[in-house]
């Protein structure tokens, strides 16, 4: 087999409904919905709604979806003293993996007509979880975890950071939930399919998606990004510093993609955000300097960046701890894995490729005190 | 796409050195040993370390390696902690997924130099960290997980059982442990390498591949095939009853296999131990009731028994409830997937394949109101 088919690069693995990214090498839909209309008109709720039912809301359908999203946003006791023992020097990514499973063995899945349910309540469960942990591991307070804030942007940023986040923030926080909520068959995805393949319970699948998620070739990027900008203190020592490092041959995070070919579709809607919430920022200048490695990069390389590079500015801007920026996209993609578990086991098959086999022929055992 | 390249049947996914099953449809060999001669003339321990290493142990290195297993077996306070959060009604898979991630938490992988480490440590940990929940969950009683036993096989049936097993006993659960170790890119190992490809921690690819092994396509297939075998009092009511389920077109679990076309290798070795462990046993007709079926499956649909069929009559003879036997399979599969995850690292390609579409194409975005 050559390297090209490894990592099954342009080999299609099942059917899905829900989403388009790339096509052409261009492009986001969600349910046929184009990304930017969704991104300036609809809200995460919407979007979580539109993705796990099939259809836009009505009116009437989003208010009864937020009032039932609305108490689901509890953290059970029994979680809660699950994340009392993690230390604050853990991975928050490995936080969450923790939450959700302990959530599936309180409150188990027993029957696939739970389903919705379930994903309902981890869209609700996630932020929750993951500020009771923050607090208490990292800053010493139990928090409740309840807020009068009506949307789940809203209510994240309010326990994250103690205090009513600005209409601004909210707004940019959703927008940016709506942009990581799904993308067809990324590696995270893919693994909640795998997993939900062989008919377990919901939340295995979710914690394996978290775990794929983790990793710097995926969600970590955001991360990686955050780390880069942080290096320099102009535009021009960033765009000097890309050059080196470019001429070491060293990897930069947050620029082009396995799918797309000439753009992030989702670049040009955060970027908007970033250079908003940098004004009057005591790190406004991690604007200019993203901008300098922007430029940078398209010179020397012709790539562009995706979702992670300027989603890291807006996080920052928003106050909101480099570590927590893949916890983040949990937050938002648990929307589409919820989306992708239900499709595949509307229509399920075992997902069991071939290997190729490389390593010796047939061994003579010997005994061990013959070796 | 049709339906046949739904589920990656017949695509190659990767490289592999560890292991080949069915190659034309017959065999299992494990570094290239054939799974007979590792079966009747090795232990689990030698089986972890050739498939973790590459190479049968000689005397000096397995003595080594269980010396640094010893005390590895031990669960850490945090842990223990967690557990005893659990009530006894979860699903053992969803005790052992979640411990598996709050080991992650506290013995945390921060480089990939520690991945034979942690591969060691889990293997040591299952077997405790499963028994510890069962005696404090079911049993209310808080275990010491430290035993005097030499193997893991015996270690853990001693945990479970409250008392030292037999050699028999011992001898028996280390084969099917040996049995169970590996199996090329099944479910759950691939999951193992979705989620490494993105590079995460150890543990991640760990608590995803535990979440596949969980449902009934999969590792559960054992239980399931006990609860059948368990309908039957006589060789004939089972000859009978299973003529009635295929007329019903239900589903009979333990037959066949996606890989094998001829027989399961991995039966003949445990059909031995089920018929030897029978005797005297107050069950002792499931072994003839297991027999009547086998035959009728046979005779009817020329599917021959896997490895799961008879497997659940030796974990029944050892005493074993039924809910215990899918985690069996991680105490023993752990050692297949630490491989993997290895090797994938060792030659990382992120694994994201395509979807074909099917759903909507491009839909105008309305608002709310007009909805």
């Amino acid at each position: 087999m050559s390297n090209n088919t490894m990592g099954l690069r342009g080999i299609s693995a099942g059917n899905t409904a829900i989403c388009t990214c790339g096509k052409d090498g261009v492009g986001l839909t969600y349910r046929g919905y184009d990304i930017n209309d969704l991104a300036t008109h609809s809200t995460f709720e919407e979007v979580a709604f539109l993705l796990t039912r099939g259809h836009l809301p009505t009116q009437q359908e989003l208010t009864a979806y937020k009032n039932k999203l609305y108490p689901l946003r509890g953290v059970p006791q029994e979680v809660k003293k699950a994340l009392q023992i993690i230390p604050g020097s853990a991975h928050p990514m490995d936080v969450l993996r923790t939450a959700c499973s302990v959530l599936g063995c309180i409150e188990p899945e027993t029957s696939h007509s739970q389903q919705l349910d379930i994903s309902d309540r981890l869209l609700s469960f996630f932020p929750s979880a993951l500020c009771y942990w923050v607090q208490y591991a990292r800053n010493g307070k139990e928090i409740e975890t309840t807020t009068k804030q009506d949307s789940l942007a809203g209510h994240f940023l309010e326990l994250l950071n103690g205090k009513a986040p600005s209409d601004e923030h909210i707004k940019c926080m959703d927008v940016s939930l709506i942009l990581y909520a799904e993308h067809e068959f990324n590696a995270s995805t893919f693994t909640a399919r795998v997993i939900s393949a062989t008919l377990p319970d919901f939340y295995s699948a979710v914690c394996g998606a978290i775990g794929a998620l983790r990793g710097p070739l995926h969600g970590g990027a955001n991360e990686a990004a955050m780390e880069l900008i942080e290096q320099y203190a102009t535009p021009e020592q960033a765009s000097q510093g890309i050059l080196s490092k470019l001429q070491n041959k060293d990897k930069i995070m947050g620029f082009g993609h396995a799918v797309y070919k000439i753009n992030d579709p989702r670049n040009l809607v955060i970027k908007k955000w970033a250079e908003k919430l940098s004004h009057g920022h005591p790190n406004q200048h991690f604007y200019p300097v993203s901008e300098a490695i922007e430029k940078r990069m398209w010179d020397e390389k012709k790539l562009f960046p995706n979702l992670d590079f300027y989603s890291a500015n807006t996080y920052h801007f928003m106050g909101i701890e480099t570590d927590l920026f893949t916890p983040i996209f949990i937050i938002s993609r648990i929307s589409g894995w919820s989306a992708h578990i239900i499709e595949q086991r509307s229509d399920n098959r075992l997902i069991r490729p071939n290997a190729e086999y490389t390593g010796p022929t047939e061994q003579a055992y010997t005994d061990i005190s013959q070796r």
